[in-house]
């Protein structure tokens, strides 16, 4: 890819409820920022919304972007570079990047978002320094990233590190959207299960802060049951800690499948912190090996929500300096090269 | 380690029931072998027994050794070359590869025996020429090894790869041995849990090949529900179809977390063939994602029981010509190298 000039990038990281992009400077500063719901478009109407936003965040940069980098909720086939299945999207054997490619006229990236993630925070963020780090995202679903001996790991044909449909309870609910699976870690903890528990949980306990808020008319959503938490509402925190402890299961098998020095634990229900990561560690500490579970720190991600989005700006970033970033890139008008 | 000659290795595979160790040639040939059986010693007693049937072996070959490799069903931490944790053996925190070396006076070098096995069969048996193999050894217990991009991976210090020990079933019953855990893979998917479907089996249908064979005071064991099986007993296929079944959801996972591109299914267990595979494929094309269900092939170690044993003699070969074979190797007569 020489010819392709460093400069300002955009990261776009898609999720199964919003998009978020950002341009991104080389100090991986954001400088302009956009996000939009996702939630309800179908596979055309989503590639042009996506479009739209990146091209809005071209307008705002006065600057040149080399690249455009995607994170995406799906499993690909890196020697295609087909999105081939997605848990939370209408997306289904999309050529996602040429596509992007030829609507933006820019040179595009995709990979799938945890992976972009994990990138993030083992180059720049909680994962620093560390060979080995295991990443879960928590949001509508759960993602997961591996670096491994230092680099992604993204299995054979690139469709690797799905640790968010790992099964931990064989003859358990079945899982979301488009997995035929049942049991899933993802099941049990992400931001959907979250809200599940809480709901369940109010219903119990009406006369708490929870209760009252929904009686008042205000959604039940991951951000709010974190925010009662934080104030103290005792069913929040109930439902905090049952997703905590279903997470800590998840945690005991990667710590004992990959031994990591770090398992970083991002997307939006990490917000909670130590209200999730305390009973999570316990539990991992309960049910791991020896010497993985004193081996390992169970952390939050330093960037946070836009570990991903940054992630898919510094793949973007790679990409166009003509580095070889693991994932094919898309060319506009030609073949991907 | 500059100095030890090649020529033959010796290769000891260490199980939660016995022993198996031989002397393997460059032609991966073994030309000795012995057998013991290992249930029911301390740990000073099982050292001995270790040392007296490498001992055996060295006699027995008309030839210099020049290295001794292990395999044993251990948690290792690479830092310090220490065994620290077992399910099915008397080994805790013991330094076995310095305990070894000194008391055979050879090279020594000590790997967990499934990433003994999978080495094995990722170089030379039914993983040949591809990049990521992930194998399952179900015994007794079940180990797990790694080939990732090529090489085995054993995490940050050492222990990883305990795929045997990942939950699949929250509330399960408790894991077996040492392991703290409940509803590990093991704990549905090992030679004992195999045992233990049988004999549940056996009670309801007495009137079988299989309950028969048991009044007449035969031995309750996977070899003798494999030979039965293979005769058509429906309470033996019956408890190796279960058994198959609850296996496929763990390589569900497997295919899932790595997308590998071959899923080896080694030790006594497998020795079922496709009356265990079968099942275990079926449930795992029903709940892993695409394209990772299509990508991988599931199949039986080409090496069979042997695949530990090999494996640790090539892990030996490796240190005695003097390349990085991945784990320390302990020296007679001072510190390792």
């Amino acid at each position: 890819m020489a010819g392709v000039a460093e400069g300002h990038v955009i990261g776009v990281d898609l999720g199964g409820t919003k998009l978020l992009a950002g341009a991104v400077g080389a100090d991986l500063a954001v400088v302009h920022r956009t996000n939009r719901p996702v939630y309800g478009l179908d596979q055309q109407e989503l590639v042009q919304m996506i479009a739209d936003a990146v091209e809005e965040i071209c307008t705002a940069v006065d600057a040149p972007i080399a690249a455009v980098g995607f994170g995406i909720p799906c499993t690909f086939d890196l020697r295609t570079g087909i999105a081939v299945q997605a848990a939370h999207l209408p997306f289904r054997d999309i050529a996602f990047g040429d596509v992007m490619a030829e609507r933006l006229a820019l040179p595009v990236v995709v990979d799938n978002d945890a992976n972009c993630a994990v990138l993030c925070e083992a180059r720049a963020g909680a994962g620093r320094g560390a060979s080995e780090v295991v990443m879960l995202t928590l949001g509508t679903g759960i993602g997961g990233g591996l670096v491994l001996r230092g680099e992604v790991y993204r299995g054979w044909i690139g469709a690797g590190a799905e640790m968010g449909h790992m099964v931990v309870d064989a003859d358990g609910r079945p899982c979301v959207g488009n997995c035929p699976n049942r049991g899933c870690l993802e099941s049990v903890a992400s931001g959907s299960a979250l809200v599940r528990e809480a709901s369940l949980a109010v219903a119990r306990r009406p006369d708490t802060p929870l209760g009252h808020a929904l009686e008042a008319g205000r959604e039940l959503t991951g951000p709010m049951i974190t925010e009662l938490a934080n104030e103290g509402d005792p069913v929040a925190r109930g439902a905090i800690e049952v997703v905590g402890r279903a997470l800590g299961v998840g945690l005991a098998n990667l710590a004992n499948i990959f031994n990591p020095q770090i398992l970083v634990i991002g997307g939006g229900v990490s917000a909670a912190g130590e209200l999730l990561l305390e009973p999570a560690r316990e539990v991992m500490l309960e049910r791991a090996l020896a010497p993985n579970k004193d081996a390992v720190r169970v952390v939050t991600a330093e960037f946070g929500a836009e570990a991903g989005m940054i992630g898919a700006a510094l793949l973007a970033r790679e990409a166009a300096a003509g580095r070889d970033c693991g994932v094919r890139v898309s060319l506009p008008g030609r073949a991907a090269a």
